[in-house]
């Protein structure tokens, strides 16, 4: 593994790999000193032509970690704003030491682009309406401390799937473990390539909800267009929330995902989201572990863990 | 001690044990690797919802000094922007693996809410009008270094003390120690809860100098309001400022604190400001020692000191 | 030496001393791990009064490289904003444990002023149109290691001379060192107080470009006049861009220089900022090393390498 971009094309094999090596660093991140020196003089560039502080600050946390120093490149105050070109600046933080860029950017395909231009590993930390393949591994990793194995469990992943890079990014790696993948919103918020995807598509959420062991949330991205795409917040909720009554019809010991920023009231209600059956804050904290088992996997290290 | 959110209840012993920790860290920043293991692989976030590079950087300079890592949140590019809730921002960044928040908040109380939805030590950075007791801290630290003792010595603390979290901090903190406080300021800028206060207030600066040890001024902040307060600028520095012949009229060892950022020629002389009987830089240094010791104490440091 | 203030007045020994210092840096960026620990516990403040995220970065990647921890102070969201002086901020970030300060602000002298508030060593990482010397360093250190020696090499620097802290200060660090400099650009361009300086002028580029060894080109600094002072980029390209077919005039071992960030198409073509005689990533790269061997020097470092 050269780069980490995509889960498209992720086998079994990789994908499980991945998630075993984060299991062992959420045991790491568990300990009195959670941190090891795997990475011990390594330099891992963060650069978020999108902003994301959340995202950022995970992979940042990730480094530490492992010991790494971070370079936290940010294009409000850069070169970029005088003109530079997006492969020159690449360049420079190469130049300047980044063993490893960490790129978020609103132009799919970007972080493929970046890959071209230096020779260190490049992890895509959200492109466009893409991918966000990282965002994946938590959520599978999540989901098999709950249920042990995807083997056969039932994901619906609900909302505006077109628009959102967590969806495509999840569709893969969740059909490659062996999950039955469903996803739910109306025809035209489905995406226009999804026809030789792994899954199913439905458009009423209740009619799937009681055969689901798991719901996936999208958030409403008003940033991305999401909000012109439904008449109306209140006939998203109707239609697409997780309210406490839908909650109410999901199978006793089915759970509830987001990839967070919520929108509470919205695509989840209040009462959902404080459930202990609504694993977002384990998502969270799996993020950090699972970008560790990246930042390891593509720098080699050869430390003492 | 859980939180470090006030200094409001704080008993003398608990106050005595906390300065005598940081006079410890004054040491070992004195030394020529300032620096101790103690808080290795612990993680301090910051999360100042009102800016202020000061207070931030001398909260981050502290956990370094302990060999903590650092976690900065700034509102300005986050998901707070994107409508979540502070509750799920503070949650997440919990998520994330921070160890301790330090939390700086234009709202009143904000920190006492923050510690509800954590299982984590909250500091108080500063809420709005209402306390900064690491400021207290620091301030009271400095005066122990010059006085050897607080008991009896007479501090005036002079200027908008109604909107000052500064001054509420100081009163308690001060008092408890046992120095005699007098407020300076007109009575529409004098608290409106401070009967109960272990204080004595006056209206004219000029009556009280001759009796004081140390004169605390505040600053004027405009951006909470306290420039609409005063009639003009040349009013306060007439009524309320240090100047040069105020500063004459003092005893001869009497000191002048500020907690910065000061307005030379408003309400401090510009030669008042750089006299050696200014304690201004000695607050400043000894707000890196005092945050030392509230992150020692809080996250429970067992490393080798 | 005290501060790095300016390359005007330093003699071909202390330059020569920091180059070679910066050589042994370049051998230690090579290890597997990057790192030395030479000024581990000293804290490198950077205060960047103009944006530059780039020469930021740089520097804390040689604090970090020499396990010094950083302050980032930026204006932005500081104490400055609302109303403190210059003096007064810097003396606080001395006092909260700076050890050593990097200065960059829009006004020229600004370094001096600040180093002679506090009692650290200052770095002048760029002041108006004046001094920036740890590019001189850097810009040296890279046509020594492809010539071996600048004596008797023969360097252009084309373009807005005038307005360059970049031109101002290799003129004195090239011919400290040996080399011939000749300053290219029209007249009105060329600096008021040339007169003294060791370097010879030219307004044509095309009549010097077959004897140079090194053709250094400036940015056209829109942000400070640069673009004002040219009747029109296009203009500005057939003068004194480095065009394809300007390139193919130049010696077959002659190679190209910038300080970064390019435009591509005006002052560099595309197809020579990308050939490999043009050294800008080399420069990039060096940079990193020689704020090393400064901030070393200064810090007295003392650590095992």
């Amino acid at each position: 593994m050269k780069h980490f971009l995509t889960t498209q094309g992720l086998d079994r094999q990789e994908l499980e790999g991945l998630l075993a090596e984060a299991e062992e660093f959420v045991d790491v991140l568990g300990r009195p000193i959670p941190k090891v020196p795997a990475l011990r003089g390594k330099t891992v560039a963060t650069m978020f032509f999108e902003a994301s502080t959340r995202t950022r600050l995970s992979f940042e946390k990730a480094a530490k970690a492992l010991s790494a120093d971070t370079m936290s490149f940010s294009p409000g105050t850069s070169a970029l704003s005088k003109g530079e070109s997006l492969k020159d600046t690449v360049q420079t933080i190469r130049a300047m030491g980044a063993d490893l860029v960490v790129v978020r950017h609103k132009a799919t395909g970007a972080p493929w682009r970046i890959a071209s231009w230096v020779d260190v590993p490049v992890v895509n930390g959200g492109d466009g309406a893409h991918q966000h393949p990282t965002q994946a591994l938590l959520d599978s990793l999540t989901l098999l401390q709950r249920f042990g194995t995807l083997d056969g469990v039932r994901i619906g992943i609900v909302g505006d799937v077109r628009h959102s890079r967590v969806a495509r990014s999840d569709v893969f790696a969740f059909s490659t473990l062996g999950a039955e993948v469903t996803l739910v919103a109306p025809p035209t918020l489905l995406p226009v390539d999804s026809d030789g995807w792994p899954v199913q598509a439905a458009h009423d959420l209740d009619d799937v909800l009681p055969g689901l062991d798991a719901v996936y949330l999208l958030r409403v991205q008003a940033e991305r267009g999401g909000a012109s795409v439904f008449p109306s917040l209140p006939e998203y909720v109707r239609r697409f929330g997780m309210t406490r009554e839908r909650f109410a019809a999901l199978k006793p010991d089915a759970v509830v995902l987001h990839p967070g920023p919520m929108n509470r009231g919205v695509e989840i209600a209040d009462s959902v989201a404080d459930d202990p059956r609504s694993l977002v804050l384990d998502q969270v904290a799996n993020g950090v572990a699972v970008r560790m088992a990246v930042l390891f996997r593509l720098l080699g290290g050869e430390g003492d863990e």
